[in-house]
């Protein structure tokens, strides 16, 4: 274990020298105090850094981190602070090194249908730029307004149109990095296909900011669908609704965009909350399916098969939105419930279990079994399509905090072990950061931690970038 | 640098307690001599075996390796030998572990739309098994009904299909992986999404037989398309070819299942071989282009397009092979071009190096300044939808065989110098092997490679399992 050391005045100049006076905060703890905390982060989780670096480029990067291994000060990289496994939260102090500079989208290259983005991109604003040429990026995590791509690419951001399109290392075809070391490497390039050696770019996709800073990254870009068409249906119960779902695909022969799920609980706090009445009063579970295509035919045509598998398997009724004001008004709901739910209590705790997709009605009761046994509440929505489910466990607003601090672990234990025994894992989008770090070894064979832990050394030997995320201590 | 020990009687005789006496070859060099080799091997590189063991499961592997482990001997799997850069050939001797007993599908999970087969599946037939769900394994090397599922996972295989479905890697949810050093561990499951710690199924996936062997592989299937459609279209040359690609796919907004380009020289050679005449007299490059979708109307829509992209690019005409025997008809030339290629000169190189789509033209008078330096034929064709070629560097006839042995490694130094100064890479979807090793160097950073090695001895200390591949001695 590295014995870090603290950041001195002189590592201050030093920095200062390296970015500028502008971009460095230092012994200032009130403008710290939002790069203490992601999403995730409550007061438990949150911790303030010694120094705030904003570095303009993979050079000012690589000095930073020479510096960093000189004195054995730990180097925590943020992009938006959207996460939610406080993945960018300085669990051991030091260096700060947000990437909210390099912001630039660099190259859109229209004849290999890729873009050069930096990683303080808004993932978003890559879409808005690419559209005009009838292309699009294909990664879509739910905050996609507000997050940066280069902690989508950090965390292997999902969100609702994996199904269809695959998660964000699908779209992911080269890599600048700073190595914890310093050296600035290339991986990859303008190029679909690549065998020369071992697949770096993955093993950095998904590591959460342990293995290297990413100083850009190259995007595969895809024609942009011109039509879309939303269906929302009710269904009497989860396990009729989860039913239908294998069957939308094998035997509607299509995949959707995205096929969204929300339990009884889930429907009625996010009606609730946008003040509408839920689409049917026998409702049990929803699902919210997008269907997206190059052609009117094709989407009617693959629409057609949906409504028609969802009725065969017992859906209560289907309403199309194959307009952009009915479209955007049926995602309303499903868009909404993060906040909803933090209505009902801002205290809870966010998960992002995976289980295989038919294995969902059989999680459901024991959602149930935990939330009567723990005294919680456990509403469950999520990306049904790939059995990413936030079930999301929320404290009673009459428990007393006490009682909710010394319960949570013990819901989040029993909880990941019924997801393990189902054959799921713990995250499936959100990263397991410092938040999750504690529970790995529920789901995870001791000889792949270790492992691990020996890939980590091989690149980060001091362990002086993003300590304390992944592994448990 | 390990100093390997032989295979000994004793070690023999272990071996035969582990998988039985009928399942290993010993002192038997006419048994052993097809392991010597695979697709690419010629004298040069083959090399014989000191041992041949079949063994059927993950149990029996882990013992075998722990044994080698023991006695330092080397361990080359290897799945049907189709590969194309050696890395199935067991260059330092030792035992040749060949996957070919294990050959089950252990499940065809229609609800989670996967499938669970052992590594010596061979490719196509997996499709053979799940077609009559509607679902389909979307993987498909050209090779598809001789390799094996696991060879394809090990080399990360491409083919032509990439452009729309992705490579072996975008399928394969899970692993059940016997280490080097014999644990058996279980990576991913029936799972679309995963990002509990670092993603270690796509550092196995290509890692070439170096870093675990596959005994079990979850690939994710999705509905299989009903209708296709091809078309064959000829150009004047290759710019006007290639430049239509991009095109295709922004303008005519839709994602093609192959795009497939042969120049002049390999269609020529092409139909020559099949006994036709070539579709069109001023014929200097050709695309065929494959369409397919779920509804008819789709796929209407979407050659549609093509054919008017392709017009407006400048094609010469467009023929439209829209029943499965023309089809067929279609596809044949390029199907028969490695023979064919064989033919003209059975002392071959057979490359397939990648480079950014644009850059295709710019590589083209770069092949023929090559082939005329050190008069060799080099007809270029592949997978043009993405970047990645089959540039053959053929002896000519009349060329004694010392001068061309002198030459090739010469022409395939500045050849990968030429597409390393494109953008490109020395290997799409063949791997290093040990055929490319001594290449690696000039297009990989030494910091990556060093990586590399590292990651390498961080799962197999010794250097036990398939030495002498990827990384140069």
């Amino acid at each position: 274990m590295t014995e870090y050391r603290p950041v001195t005045p002189a590592v201050a100049d030093e920095l200062r020298a390296i970015v500028g006076e502008r971009y460095v905060i230092y012994g200032d703890p009130e403008r710290m105090l939002p790069y203490a905390y992601d999403e995730a982060a409550g007061e438990e989780h949150a911790h303030l850094p010694e120094v705030v670096v904003k570095p303009r480029s993979a050079d000012e990067i690589s000095r930073i981190m020479r510096l960093a291994n000189r004195e054995r000060i730990p180097v925590t990289p943020r992009g938006a602070g959207s996460g939610l496994s406080c993945g960018a939260v300085p669990v051991y102090g030091g260096i700060l090194l947000s990437l909210e500079r390099m912001n630039r989208i660099l190259e859109i290259d229209r004849e290999n249908m890729v873009a050069v983005v930096e990683p303080g991109v808004v993932t978003n604003d890559i879409n808005e730029a690419v559209r005009e040429y009838g292309l699009f990026y294909a990664g879509y995590p739910m905050s996609v307004e507000t997050c940066f791509i280069g902690g989508n690419v950090a965390e292997n951001a999902g969100g609702g149109r994996a199904i269809k399109y695959g998660v964000t290392g699908h779209h992911v075809l080269g890599l600048e990095v700073v190595l914890p070391t310093g050296e600035i490497v290339r991986l990859g390039g303008k190029r679909v296909k690549d065998v020369t050696g071992y697949d770096l770019i993955h093993l950095m996709v998904g590591s959460e900011g342990t293995l290297g800073i990413f100083t850009q990254v190259i995007l595969r870009l895809l024609p942009l669908p011109r039509e879309r068409v939303v269906l929302l249906v009710p269904f009497p119960d989860v396990p009729t609704a989860i039913g239908a779902v294998p069957r939308i695909v094998a035997q509607g022969r299509m995949l959707p965009a995205a096929v969204e799920f929300m339990d009884r609980l889930s429907v009625q706090t996010a009606y609730d909350f946008i003040g509408e009445r839920p689409p049917h009063p026998d409702i049990g579970a929803m699902l919210l399916i997008e269907v997206d295509g190059y052609t009117r035919e094709q989407v009617e045509a693959e629409y057609d098969a949906v409504v028609e598998v969802c009725l065969e398997a017992g859906a209560l009724d289907v309403y199309v939105g194959d307009n952009p004001a009915t479209a955007r008004r049926m995602w309303r709901p499903r868009q909404s419930l993060a906040e909803a739910f933090k209505v009902v209590s801002p205290v809870q705790s966010l998960e992002d279990i995976v289980v295989p997709l038919a294995q969902i009605p059989a999680l459901m009761p024991e959602l149930e079994r935990l939330s009567r046994k723990y005294d919680v509440l456990i509403p469950c929505y999520g990306h049904a399509g790939d059995g990413n489910l936030h079930a999301t466990v929320i404290k009673r607003p009459e428990t007393p905090m006490g009682v909710w601090e010394e319960r949570l672990p013990e819901v989040l234990t029993e909880l990941y072990e019924v997801v393990a025994r189902l054959g799921g894992t713990i995250s499936g989008e959100h990263g397991i950061g410092s938040k999750r770090a504690v529970y790995l070894p529920l789901v995870m064979d001791p000889v792949l931690i270790e492992l691990q832990r020996r890939i980590k050394r091989v690149f980060d030997p001091l362990n002086i970038l993003n300590p304390g995320k992944i592994f448990p201590v």
